[in-house]
């Protein structure tokens, strides 16, 4: 009786919390009347629950951002700490928490960068990157691949490459190209040093045609995650990088999605031969518990700004809150070897268990990745290429919630991007619900 | 001697706070060279310590968001208890607290607003206000006036009006004109009825000068704040509302500094016979706990994407830490009668004592305010009017930092801005502190 009634008590709250929504919350791409029915209120570790004790396998990181898993209790800790001392400042003044928190990042960044401005989110962190290649080179042109995201303000959403960029071409001087991309190669390559060495020409031809001197900067994410964690070839980056110095461009590397453990190493491009001149980052950082995002800027770009005054703010710049969160995610991570674990489990758990289900199922027409970023391509079939269609993804995804796994579906592809602290139990109970779905999801295709 | 090893050691934690930020902090809006001192540790109410327990009396608060004061105890209290059960949550997702925080946000709106898109901050507010602007009318241009501030994204610089724009330019389809502000008229007006009359006739005509056709919408800040708190004639803002209609212009009130309490009402449109179709706000709905921002969408244009995908997102939008402190901030204003307490000291304590201060002080040219939303301007004679040279500035802002006060200083004026809970008693503090101030920073001027 008393569990009938808690049980009823907490499905009201569901579906009071799905009333409000319909009613009065305006959702981020999409149309408002197709609203979303999946109820979160709690979390832990890899998995999060509804009211009602529904029980979901979170193996999309929510927008692959939860790198330290949900609710870790030192992360809680520290931001209910902060909280009672002190939430907000003003970015003028000086804070304790912002300082440790801007060390910390410091710590894990190449040598030769010292200094952190901080954002609200991946964002604005691009568009205050480009703002400092553009004073600091006093160029105006941004390059960035078609197959990309940068983020939704009006100069960021304009580097990026993908479609979302299209109703909000707002900002002047962002020019696209194509990065590699061997499994559907802009440049009739079949291996990935070809890949890779046509990728540069064709880069360098855009640099030439554009005109060199125009160009104020680079900007790419090291591997571009929403549009498919496009791993690039052996070679690329350092390539592009050689390309950047020879004609005076400097190289923003945005790690919003791949930095802070997500491949496996603090940042992404610690796995290749390149060094950027402004790191971009958000998400993993904090795991998004406190909105924030910030750049790292190299000392020659920094010293720029000595004397001259940047022309660029934000009120919760620095947010003590978000500082607090930042400070005690980095120490867990590090004092937990939650980065080791991504690249360990990668290595050895979810590569070759993707591998093994690449075997099994047809459809599946490319596995790639690194550490707990992994893409499935789903194809219509395996000669063409052809991407599966948008119908039977939908029937897959909600056949994926259906059974309690929270997927990342894009396009035609499902990212397996699990928080970096995932176990091999959680990875073969993913894999088996995967595995279900492939087989009975698609029946009666084709 | 316990006294003095404490007291070293909490000098020694501003020293530390001053090192890091020295060493590892890049700043907003300013040369790195000189780095900000005033280290910030705790706060309650309208006062913030250092780690040696140096206190400050804030009548800036901070930037201009801390309405509800420092550290409210039932706002601490429920990010504390959101931290416990889910920090953070997918935009796709449905969250009970982002329901109630909607619903909170909505039943303070003009009739005929039901949704509500949450942002990061005021800036992506206005630049989503922005998007759905162009969207819902297909058109393209942004009116906003030169004296205005609508944040620091790209498409925000670039719609604000002050100087902080001309770096940023990076945007298509921004248009500027002269607001109303009398003291220094842009139309030769001497009455606040001429002044109005005028201001309308020259929006007017850049209206038809641009083509009606080609403008999606009007981008006012109720009151410009950074700018001045620059309070509209009567019949300003009717009439403008009367011209977009004219010309099926959308006209965006941009509440982000003006609204949730700061003029004595929940939104400073209240105080105006003006409704718009769009509002943006950020600041005082929570006071700036968690980063936080949104738009408040009136029912046509929210229809507009019943069926129709919304072109824009960001990873933190609704997030669960700031719409629990949303929800808690409201509740508490209401029931503590915050926004009353901000309109009442405003009548009856802060607008008589700063008539009594621009009496006693030649420097004040005019005071102007509502509510707890105040500017004294300082003119180095009172018949030309001529703005107080910067120098003379920077000392009074020091001096008023010297004597315990956080003053917010901009250009030529110094805005009168604490928290919507300040007292008679604080007020009296800072005007003799004020007094003090402008009677001795002066000396052997002129």
């Amino acid at each position: 009786m008393t569990e009938n009634v808690t049980e009823s008590l907490t499905e009201s709250l569901d579906e009071l919390a799905r009333e409000l929504d319909r009613a009065h919350v305006f959702h981020s791409w999409s149309a408002q009347a197709q609203p979303s029915s999946l109820v979160v209120a709690s979390g832990l570790g890899c998995r999060v629950w509804d009211h009602a004790g529904r029980e979901y396998l979170d193996f999309s990181s929510q927008l692959v951002n939860v790198n330290i898993g949900h609710q870790h209790p030192a992360v809680v800790q520290a931001i209910r700490e902060q909280a009672e001392l002190l939430t907000t400042i003003a970015p003028a003044t000086v804070n304790l928490a912002r300082g440790e928190a801007a060390k910390r990042i410091v710590s894990h960044a190449p040598s030769g960068f010292h200094k952190v401005f901080f954002t609200n989110g991946g964002a604005d962190a691009n568009e205050n990157a480009i703002r400092m290649a553009r004073l600091h080179t006093g160029r105006d042109k941004i390059l960035s691949t078609y197959r990309s995201y940068h983020g939704n303000t009006g100069a960021a959403v304009v580097a990026t490459g993908d479609w979302r960029r299209i109703p909000n071409e707002f900002a002047r001087g962002h020019v696209h190209f194509f990065g590699p991309y061997l499994y559907r190669s802009e440049f009739w390559a079949e291996t990935p040093e070809q890949e890779s060495e046509r990728a540069l020409r064709h880069l360098e031809h855009v640099i030439l045609a554009e005109g060199p001197s125009s160009i104020a900067a680079i900007l790419l994410e090291t591997i571009p995650g929403t549009a498919g964690i496009l791993t690039p070839p052996p070679g690329y980056l350092a390539g592009v990088r050689e390309l950047a110095d020879r004609h005076g461009i400097l190289l923003i590397l945005d790690e919003v999605m791949c930095g802070f453990g997500r491949t496996g190493r603090w940042f992404a491009f610690d796995g290749y031969d390149v060094r950027p001149d402004l790191i971009t980052f958000a998400k993993g950082v904090n795991s998004g518990y406190v909105p924030v995002g910030g750049v790292l800027i190299s000392d020659p770009i920094a010293a720029t700004f000595d004397e001259r005054v940047f022309p660029g703010g934000l009120t919760y710049s620095g947010h003590p809150l978000a500082m607090a969160s930042i400070v005690a995610a980095l120490d867990a991570m590090e004092s937990e070897g939650i980065v080791a674990n991504a690249r360990d489990v990668g290595d050895t758990v979810i590569g070759p268990a993707l591998d093994d289900l690449a075997e099994r199922h047809a459809v599946i027409g490319e596995v790639r990745g690194v550490g707990v970023f992994w893409a499935l391509e789903l194809v219509a079939d395996r000669e063409t290429r052809e991407p599966l269609a948008p119908s039977a993804m939908g029937r897959i995804k909600s056949a994926l919630v259906g059974r309690g796994l929270l997927p990342f579906v894009m396009d035609n592809r499902i990212h397996v991007v699990p928080p970096c602290i995932v176990t091999a139990d959680e990875v073969a109970e993913a894999m088996a619900i995967y595995d279900e779905v492939l087989s009975t999801a698609l029946e009666g295709e084709g």
